[in-house]
């Protein structure tokens, strides 16, 4: 019902998790609340399954002290899904939007969600439906086009950055015991997350010593070369792979057979970071150990980004005054202003300009010679993970 | 040389590492540095290597801030080792530490480098050789005899518990998409570790769902009912697996082939939590991810437990005073207070008394019929990983 405000909105999240998604559904719902033009906030539980299943929650029934801990929760609070939207479900989702009288719609998430929002749009403007369409960025992958970097990115470099300390000075300690050490990183498409892992390195002879990215297949032969020379250079050598590193044909270990082929006929490999801790293992007679964050380097509350956290919210208030400003179609982006010092406003992208593309990391980033980035990724990177990383030293 | 006092201090560290084994080298290393009877100290580059090669190090040389950073670097800023003492290497040793005229030999270790302290005491006494054999307890395993708990354990639960709220949180949301999680938690002998996962869960319904320690062998079957079970009710489910978990048998999957077997004919076989992920995606044909945070668990220095880090300090010093007051041959041990507030304080056992033993979970803390732990162990562990964990919540 429409109780004299413009209309209701609708949030809701998709796609992968990020430290920082909660912090975007409460930046949405908080300024929402401000504006007289805006009747009922919804959210979609499990995002378009719950648009479908008719599962909206009115937001408006949390307290003060639901969305204080609500911002602080690992996960999508709302739920999110991989549900892709199919052609004939646009006019059931519409529908229940009119049902609800619900004029602006709020998606927080990626590259998919952009085309999601571009149809629902579309399907709306068709059927005469005053609908205002704003997404808001998320991903820990960075590959989002037309923006900065995506929120959620700051905050799982900063957890991989980390990590790659703590194994780094693990292996350096363990030595003989178990000197090299292969961490597997997320990053569906492209490696901007794994090379986070490179701010890891504070002095020469530091972990990582390799950095493996999809944009660069893996030469098992250079790997190991250079696995090899770092652990003879220095006594330990560590790996960071982005899960879907392959080699120049294709899967890595071209030849292995799937560990499983599911009813569809997808087959499943072994992961790259595994295979490759098997081969150096087998090669050079140490223990290679291979670790697989998974889920947690998206879901880590104590290595958050500060900066993460502030855009993560800044993204999701600016989507909400957009729409209020006129503007639908559109994903809200973040735009690094020219200047030494780091500062970070929001923009607007045409969905359609975004939705289904990936940024991959450009040549200027990788040094692919050596399987590590350049100072100029570093630059990039080291104002979107927050305080300065802290500073270790050994002894022996 | 000796200058008048007593003799000099030699310290090292060994086995695994732990987040907090450097306050206990800072501990020992600060309280050496305020007794007079005390000259130079040492420190072992790599625990028993670094006395066979030679290599100690005066550590007197560092500044306040080396040690102010040492004591937050992760790793074993010396360097650690796995090297078992070998009997022809008993003398070597205490020829060298008479070479330094090492009067004071601490070890920060587990129950393996009790058994080296041990052995070294007796080859002293045996040659005539003044020495005083001190060991300072370590492990994130815990799995240390006459002793309350280990340092080191507490920062690790820490990580694990934050990892399964910030996993579990993670498989709810993407419920369809990926609904169910294995987590593999270290944890050599005993399921000290994954167990402590179980403080993850604030409500009914939590994850994790199950926990698997190698106390209890897993039945497949039973795993899958409960899995399932998880599953169906809350529409996502998360186990947390020790490593060395196994089957009834021996090796989950009984009759599946080492995926490698080394020159001295070791088999090594899929990991646990890998192979019951396998087991659930075939069976419940939903996808089943395997996380595996390997070192990252025991090197992440932002999920510190406070009073794991005071005690780590207070075992090392402690070490240190026992040593002068004219104890030998021990190992410094927390002892609980009784009462309703924790307090821990330390006291000694002998180190043949802990030497190769392992302390697994008792009856009392295993609930095995739910594959889960009683409450019993909770009020164990929650004065262990420091300050309370933070409360999370979903809204759909």
């Amino acid at each position: 019902m429409n109780n004299g405000n413009k209309g209701n909105v609708l949030v809701m999240q998709s796609g992968g998790c990020t430290p920082v998604i909660n912090r975007s559904l409460t930046g949405v719902a908080q300024e929402a609340f401000q504006h007289r033009e805006i009747g009922t906030v919804y959210g979609a539980s499990h995002g378009l399954e719950g648009i479908l299943s008719q599962k909206l929650l009115d937001l408006g029934q949390l307290s003060k002290a639901d969305w204080s801990r609500v911002a602080r929760t690992p996960g999508a609070a709302l739920g999110s899904t991989r549900h892709k939207l199919q052609p004939e479900e646009n006019e059931v989702i519409i529908n229940t939007l009119a049902q609800h009288d619900v004029r602006y719609l709020f998606t927080i998430g990626g590259n998919d969600s952009a085309g999601t929002g571009h149809s629902l749009g579309l399907t709306a403007r068709q059927a005469g439906y005053d609908l205002t369409v704003i997404n808001v960025p998320k991903t820990i992958d960075n590959d989002l086009v037309l923006t900065d970097h995506s929120p959620g990115y700051g905050s799982a470099a900063r957890f991989v950055a980390l990590s790659a300390i703590g194994a780094g000075q693990d292996a350096r300690a363990m030595g003989l015991a178990s000197p090299i050490t292969i961490i597997e990183v997320m990053g569906r498409d492209t490696g901007w997350l794994a090379a986070s892992a490179a701010l890891a390195r504070q002095k020469e002879g530091d972990a990582p010593h390799l950095i493996c990215v999809p944009e660069v297949p893996i030469e098992e032969d250079h790997f190991m070369a250079r696995i090899e020379d770092a652990y003879r250079r220095y006594g330990f050598a560590v790996a960071v792979i982005a899960e879907n590193t392959r080699g120049p044909n294709g899967v890595l270990g071209g030849n292995q057979e799937p560990w499983w082929t599911d009813d569809f006929g997808h087959a499943y490999y072994e992961e790259p970071g595994r295979y490759l801790s098997g081969l150096v293992t087998r090669k050079l007679k140490v223990r290679a150990r291979y670790e697989k964050p998974g889920t947690i380097q998206r879901s880590f509350m104590e290595a958050l980004s500060r900066s993460d956290v502030k855009e993560a919210d800044m993204v999701g208030r600016a989507a909400v005054r957009y729409a209020l400003e006129g503007e639908t179609d559109q994903i809200v982006t973040l735009v690094r202003e020219p200047g030494q010092k780091y500062v970070c406003t929001t923009g607007l992208a045409p969905l359609k300009q975004v939705a289904g593309l990936v940024k991959t990391m450009p040549e200027k980033y990788l040094d692919s010679a050596n399987s590590y980035v350049t100072e100029e990724f570093l630059d990039y990177l080291r104002p979107l993970v927050g305080a300065p990383l802290p500073r270790y030293s050994s002894i022996g």
